[in-house]
């Protein structure tokens, strides 16, 4: 995989925010040219902290992923494109129905026909998300369950994945979607609850503030952490197997709520815990327990994820009690 | 069901064109107050003759489904919405993609969101179509068979079925998906063969053309005829127990394509067929054999299709041979 990237011209859009960045870093590690498109839209979580150590080694355009003039040439010459820059909170997607749908559909469209232009055979990776997913009959999710998404956020990211099955399929464009769980760690912004809630605690926490848990938090989701998040982001894009494939994301190990609140709070030795009723908007697009599977994406990768969720964590942690100024 | 839609406020998104005008013409029989939206695109369906006997029965307006200041007040007093318009070529949706998208998802989520906030409660009955299945691997098709267009015209729709499923789920709006496979009957617009072939056959049959069919012409297809589709229609707007369903509708009669055209041949008594191989652009979309399963639709209806397709033919030819100059 070293090198796979080596001098490959990898674009990432949404390049400045959380896995966009964290590729980026890892990118440049391993001798690619970076190319970072970001908005930097003020509610996103765009960041220049996050490339503070690189950014002598890459090349940063700060632009909508949407401008088509801006995009174009940096397709035309792009090996690989990491395809993040979107919407990304599904409690929001609500309230900007059409803002959703233009970034978490559209830009995908119109990146896909330029890349059917002018580079088809540019591989792509799109981060879809478990949303797409809705609440799920089945225990353990796997990649050809249903897909009933219960918010614009998951309908939108959906329809994306359905834009890349079908360029691949017409067209050849090879891309591969992975539908990445709850992802958390260093460079995630922690400015509001609406993305991460285990950055979000970590702050509360380290702020000594009671952290609110919603019923009885019993709700079972699937954590990732960042770095095996990348590590499973560069094998599939180095793999010809991945092509035209639907991976599930996620560490394979279902956590209740309540309890990755008490890691959070043993980690950090500070702030406290309260259970309160559900509020209406959120009980919505509730979508239950959550336990993914990922035996798909082992097998096409060798990959394993290698952080549990207490050392994640504490890693996490770690980095903001370095830098959180950088990120409230 | 008559006594359903008297003096009920009626909306068609797309009333002037084939389904949309055979639905008023019905409907202002049954006694309800039709409005009908409509935005004459040149290139679609809408037509001033389809609804030339029913004139002074109804309300026209020509605007936009998009005009939010149009359908608004329009949505506010409806009981109940048939939402037609649309761009309706699955092979055009390729040139021009991101019209495609605006008019066959965005306006539906317009139109959602305009309910949401100013009537939740009216009844809405979607256009769908079985191109959101894509290529089948099923001998036939149920509504619960994986959804994998290989169009975008496909894609958008699906889209638009997510945008109903998830509003009825999470505010309650009552939609039923009419997934609609291949309809033919007077009032289609003949004018190029974009949308029913049908149709296009019949006019090129009438004017001694030689039909030339692609391949063999052994790929499966339902059609269905326009009187059976409204019956169908109405009984679903009238019913509970379709609500929050997604319905195929079609004959449940499977007929070779190279069938059609001979049926065609023998009614019309002119033309002439010939067998020329796929152009490049058509094969990708090519969804192979098609055979769908209308048992949902008629445990919920009671409904059952009237119409033998030499039958449907023949009615079809015989408004035309009437009303030729007014679909050319």
């Amino acid at each position: 995989m070293k090198e796979y990237y080596y001098n490959k011209n990898v674009l990432i859009t949404g390049g400045l925010g959380f896995i966009g960045s964290s590729l980026a870093n890892r990118l440049v590690e391993l001798g690619a040219n970076v190319t970072i498109i970001d908005n930097m839209e003020p509610l996103y979580g765009g960041n220049y902290f996050n490339i503070r150590e690189i950014e002598s080694k890459l090349k940063v355009i700060i632009a909508d992923v949407r401008n088509t003039s801006v995009i174009q040439p940096l397709i035309e010459k792009s090996h690989c494109i990491f395809h993040l820059a979107a919407q990304i909170s599904y409690i929001d997607s609500l309230n900007i129905p059409f803002e959703d749908l233009d970034l978490n559909s559209r830009a995908t469209l119109n990146l896909l026909e330029l890349c059917r232009k002018y580079n088809p055979e540019v591989r792509i990776l799109f981060s879809s998300s478990r949303m797409v997913y809705g609440k799920v009959e089945k225990p353990i999710v796997t990649e050809n369950c249903d897909t009933n998404p219960l918010s614009l956020y998951g309908i939108h990211k959906l329809t994306s994945e359905k834009y890349l099955l079908m360029y691949y399929k017409d067209f050849g464009i090879p891309s591969t979607i992975l539908r990445i769980t709850n992802p958390y760690g260093p460079r995630q912004q922690i400015k509001h609850s609406k993305y991460s809630l285990v950055g979000w605690f970590i702050r509360q926490a380290m702020e000594n503030k009671v952290i609110k848990i919603y019923g009885e938090g019993r709700q079972l989701r699937d954590y990732i952490f960042i770095d095996d998040i990348i590590e499973a982001m560069l094998r599939v894009g180095a793999s010809a197997d991945a092509v035209g494939e639907v991976l599930n994301v996620g560490s394979g190990i279902s956590t209740k709520f309540a309890d990755m609140v008490k890691l959070v709070l043993e980690c950090v030795k500070s702030g406290d815990m309260e259970f309160i009723s559900w509020p209406k908007d959120y009980e919505k697009v509730e979508t239950g327990d959550i336990a993914v599977d990922i035996s798909k994406l082992q097998e096409v990768t060798l990959w394993k994820p290698d952080h549990s969720l207490e050392d994640g964590i504490n890693l996490t942690y770690q980095y903001y009690k370095k830098n959180i100024h950088h990120y409230i």
